[in-house]
């Protein structure tokens, strides 16, 4: 019988030959991600992405990507883009869905599809100031995958576990990071 | 001397109209947001936003918002979108800039120009599993504020403290969230 050979489109040699290569360069490890944000109008704003810092030297995107955001007509904003919490829960949910497609890939298991539904619960109580008791963030965010994979219920189940342990995203929002901010 | 009309584009009033109806319908503000992920292929995915649930009933935004999230070639990928901490940087640097934008209007001072650029730390040996003491998010986020308006260095940055204050995407960043991850 011919070996099937197993793509999911992550090049995990290039992945674990970078590991190896970090182990050695610490420094090299150290990433600096950055936004830019520029308020239009209102509640409507546009970020962009570009440069990066890490492997010790500046980086770019292949292209600058850009982002509008906003709040939606039943807070009397016109709509012209996702709201930031929506924009979180994308990032969570691409965070977790890469980490699945890699884990996959270095276990030796086809993925077929890979859908992720985010329900992110919020209490605007918080964020208009009614009752200080409310967090102003989610309360709670549920995540379902469904998968469609070479693989058993249990061994899918262990790819996703297995994502949620490296997801950068999923850290960031399940433990507290420091955030700075000032005024130039 | 006429007095000069103060206009962030904010519809602040209908803003506290929303707070006052609220304070005695609490159900109707318990918001669910949502956000669908595909996986593309890769570290390739795609998410969309519409639907969401808010003032007791079902809500959509005008358009779907769609956002693709990749890695860069450094990490062997076809850099197709932004990365996903990226991302998360993106909805932080948009909900504070919104908020500057809604209390400088409720405060009564004319923004010409809000820009914010962040930055967020982070060492890579967390993701690659190089070192288990190094996490996987962001080490720290730093946020640095541009704003030109008819005010102080003072009521500015009173301004962006009272951003951050009630900014729901700083709350989840700052603060640990509770997420439950599981496959249908």
């Amino acid at each position: 019988m011919a070996e099937t050979k197993i793509d999911n489109g992550v090049n995990v040699d290039a992945l674990l030959a970078a590991r190896e290569a970090l182990k050695s360069a610490p420094d090299a490890a150290k990433f600096t991600w950055r936004a830019a944000c520029k308020w239009q109008n209102g509640t409507h704003s546009k970020s962009t992405i570009q440069g990066f810092h890490g492997l010790g030297q500046e980086q770019k995107h292949k292209t600058e990507f850009s982002f509008e955001a906003d709040h939606p007509e039943i807070f009397a904003s016109e709509d012209l883009g996702a709201t930031r919490v929506e924009i979180v829960l994308v990032g969570l949910a691409s965070c977790l869905t890469a980490g699945v497609a890699a884990v996959a890939q270095n276990r030796g298991i086809q993925l077929r599809s890979v859908e992720a539904k985010l329900e992110g619960a919020m209490d605007i109580q918080g964020i208009l100031g009614i009752d200080s008791d409310v967090r102003n963030g989610f309360d709670d965010i549920k995540v379902t995958f469904k998968i469609d994979a070479d693989a058993s219920k249990k061994d899918i189940e262990a790819l996703v576990a297995q994502s949620q342990k490296r997801s950068a995203v999923y850290d960031c929002i399940t433990n507290p990071t420091n955030v700075t901010v000032e005024v130039a």
